[in-house]
């Protein structure tokens, strides 16, 4: 099969990757900290910057760059979610050429130090690995501009040592695993939710809320697999704040499996396990009202 | 804003991920080795498990496991793009509850050690960092299946030390960059192409020369921007192969600057650099032709 | 110059690195975990295995795994300092060849879930980047046989925000940094400790408090160099810790450069930073005990 | 036991770590390119800027900094060895307060591009995962001065498909391991080789001719044990390179195991092979000549 059809540009973005930003606010004696890595993504006008090698209508990303840095002390970074508004808006609203900007943030959390049994007031030790995230998107202009807000966590390791099982699976000609009713369940949870819209969210008191919610479900409901846990996680987030339109969730399966001690005399009920590395299951579920409005480009990497 | 409607599974999907297969062909004393990572991603009727907790239509992600180590003698892994075909249609008709299944494949290269000048027949060094892929779908049953190949290339590191400008870019309020005649252009290629066909493809041959006219393309072509260079690269790709339909590539802009010298009275003429982590540029680019047949799910993660 | 006396094997040691064992305790509805990454070293009578092959005084890798699991039901994996003790004297007691055996243990962290206010019984998150270390080394048979614990933290990340001055340094003709009267200070420690005996510590205790000492006089104590924080750190814990014989420690200086923001207009007073990833200043200190007794080969990796 | 003996500073350093120059030669059409990471540590009289926070006899990091970029024009990177060999001795010879330096260098490797089947002029490919290392230590003023070199490589990936046994080994209570005629063996070696002198030595000649002798000796001479292999891969070097006094290697021992397919039916007579990742068994060598000289704090790091 030969094509021979005319080639052409059919689509493109470009941004400044991983701007490492930490804003400190220092306005008391009591100094607050943000610390964001933030990544610009514009959409637009930008064709002939790669058809003829035209540069006239590119925002070089060396500027989205200096702006990243200088919205953090104009609108910023605290919350992510106003801030990453804020951006996005300036490349839509001040630049002609850009019809979108879409502005992913990871967010990483510092705790204060705990001296005499108090928080100190400028210093901090960090915490992790679990790590908030959003994703701002804001495209169009004038009346017509639409924005949205996805939230999220990644890297939230979670654990429990009984209240999952495994069993009454489909079996074919290559299953040799056992069914198991007491398993260890861990995963390294990434999960993103949509907001329905972009005003009148709390947002720290929403992710806050959300990644405790999920959490609790985890704990508490026994499992019959990642998957059903995965989307009870997602539903209770939904229930629990109807300003969400939809919860996407992935989580790797990490696998801890039982170690054999019985060939060496000795028992082994659930106690002793290799935590191994790959190959891992990994699961994926988006969960949904629905009427959830138009997502639009929200998810569009 | 607050929603109301019923809560609901709207997408999922599952599979083992990163099984590190290694194949070893000794039918004669001339060993060949083919080192691969392959994850599996299955579609199909399984909400029950999420709903519900009911495995009964699951494959367990261990049953995937076993059947890339099988298929890796049964069918493979050389090439990777017919072991996918393999590995996805097996999935795919062998599994009632699977209504499409996707491969995603990365293989290691490794290189005969030199003795004496010549190739040793059964030992090898690992060339890297790049890594060859590919991303097979297989979707449907029976006569209406259809399946799509995607290869490419990653962490395919370029650099060329002159042939590349900057210039005559849009200034805003926060754009301080100066225009440059001559700059160091380095990027970390990341390049996917979809095949028009999945029948009467030389895979090996396919991934050498399209890998080698992009590079070629790279190096000799002067540079208005990495946008450019990029375009240009897809462009040559699906000039050199009519059995491609469209080419994406994302690409960091590598930054090197300059590092400065006159300080210290030293000349520095494009001579010393100082390779910069974080941020950097990132561009993205897909080139298609117009008469490309219907991608269906084969981007789709 | 050229070498012509004979060639031999002048030192050797070889273990099974990085075993991951999770130990579950489960005595009751509320279970404890303990998560480790455990590698094994011997050194003893191996030559022979080096120079002409022979293995029968090799203990295999293998068995040195399948020993680490069966001792996280024997003997441990709480605290990891008792249970490393175990382990080497396990390989330098009962297998005849080993003259010693080193145990390097890192071990992960993991906070209850909290559910309604309280803690839960089975389910954890994974608390980070911080990570507690233990190397122990277990030397000689029967009464000649020694013994050393040292205890640590690495990739314990920590920033003030104020407190911290660098001025007054050597200026040379490659000399262009400015002096700082106010500076962020930040580092991601590597901290070791010496216990003077293995006998009669409380290994938890002693890690909280001299974690929590260090931390304190990071956060409260004036920095005019990194260098001088990280000798009062480990000083602090030396009089804290009359068990201690010396501590190591070991920290990058993780720039974060002021922003320049002036040149839009906008003022910067500490507020808006770059945080760089490389290069890093790398500041190491031993701070030491004047009646520290013998390190032996503790500190020989 | 509870020391009470006066609390002392007994070891520092401090230096700029990882240091990403890029040295491009463009005196002909023809570019050359060197790309390295430099480390600088220095010791000497800087007790004070850690007991007091005296920084006058402390020449800042960023200094050292400078210094590394400004000698890659002014005396290499090309070859390595002789630049920081230049390097260390700046430091040693021009401030007064170091006693000895420390340049720690790692170089990667890039590949011309081939176009019409010929090289380019200024366009690379980057060639890994193997990484050329070099740590030069010059110690002394005049007439007293001293100076070593270490070479070496890392990340040299290298397998072989058969050629390689463990058996016979020593068996105890917890040995499960079956011994094995013939298996894959697959390391990552890390090498470095001390050379007896610093001077009238053919630097990259050098480095190519033992990293090719010991690829050689792995690849052709049976293997009875990895320590085996790393012994006479050392020992090779040694023979055919008399200005060496020493080589170390660290190899993982990288476990591919034999994949079980007999359970489903299919023969597997050593073609399908699980990568491994942790744990993984570690092996170390030292292989010297009787005669080297001292090394003196060659290996300090």
């Amino acid at each position: 099969m030969e094509l021979t059809g005319p080639i052409t540009l059919s689509d493109n973005r470009y941004g400044k990757a991983e701007n490492r930003v930490v804003r400190v606010y220092r306005d008391s004696a009591r100094h607050e900290i943000r610390d964001v890595n933030v990544s610009t993504v514009l959409r637009g006008d930008f064709a002939a910057a790669y058809t003829v090698g035209d540069q006239t209508k590119v925002l070089p990303t060396d500027t989205q760059k200096q702006t990243a840095y200088a919205y953090a002390k104009i609108a910023g970074p605290q919350p992510i979610e106003d801030y990453g508004l804020a951006l996005a808006r300036h490349f839509v609203d001040r630049t002609d050429p850009v019809h979108s900007a879409r502005i992913e943030i990871e967010e990483y959390a510092w705790q204060r130090v705990s001296v005499n049994g108090g928080p100190h007031d400028h210093a901090w030790t960090r915490q992790g690995p679990e790590v908030r995230t959003a994703t701002i998107t804001v495209a169009g202009k004038d009346a017509g501009q639409r924005d949205w807000v996805i939230g999220g966590v990644k890297d939230l390791v979670l654990l429990k040592s009984t209240g999952s099982e495994f069993a009454d699976f489909l079996v074919d000609e290559f299953t040799v695993l056992e069914p198991t009713a007491d398993r260890m369940l861990a995963t390294s949870l990434d999960a993103q939710w949509r907001f329905a819209t972009v005003r009148g969210i709390d947002w720290d008191a929403a992710y806050a809320g959300i990644r405790q919610r999920m959490i609790e479900v985890f704990a508490t409901r026994h499992s019959k697999a990642l998957q059903q846990t995965l989307f009870e996680m997602g539903k209770a987030a939904l229930e629990a704040y109807p300003c969400l339109a939809e919860v996407r969730l992935a989580a790797p399966n990490k696998h801890h499996f039982d170690y054999d001690l019985g060939r060496f005399g000795i028992e082994n009920r659930g106690e002793v396990y290799h935590a191994a590395d790959r190959p891992y299951g990994l699961i994926h579920a988006t969960v949904a009202r629905a009427d959830a409005p138009d997502p639009g480009p929200a998810w569009t990497a």
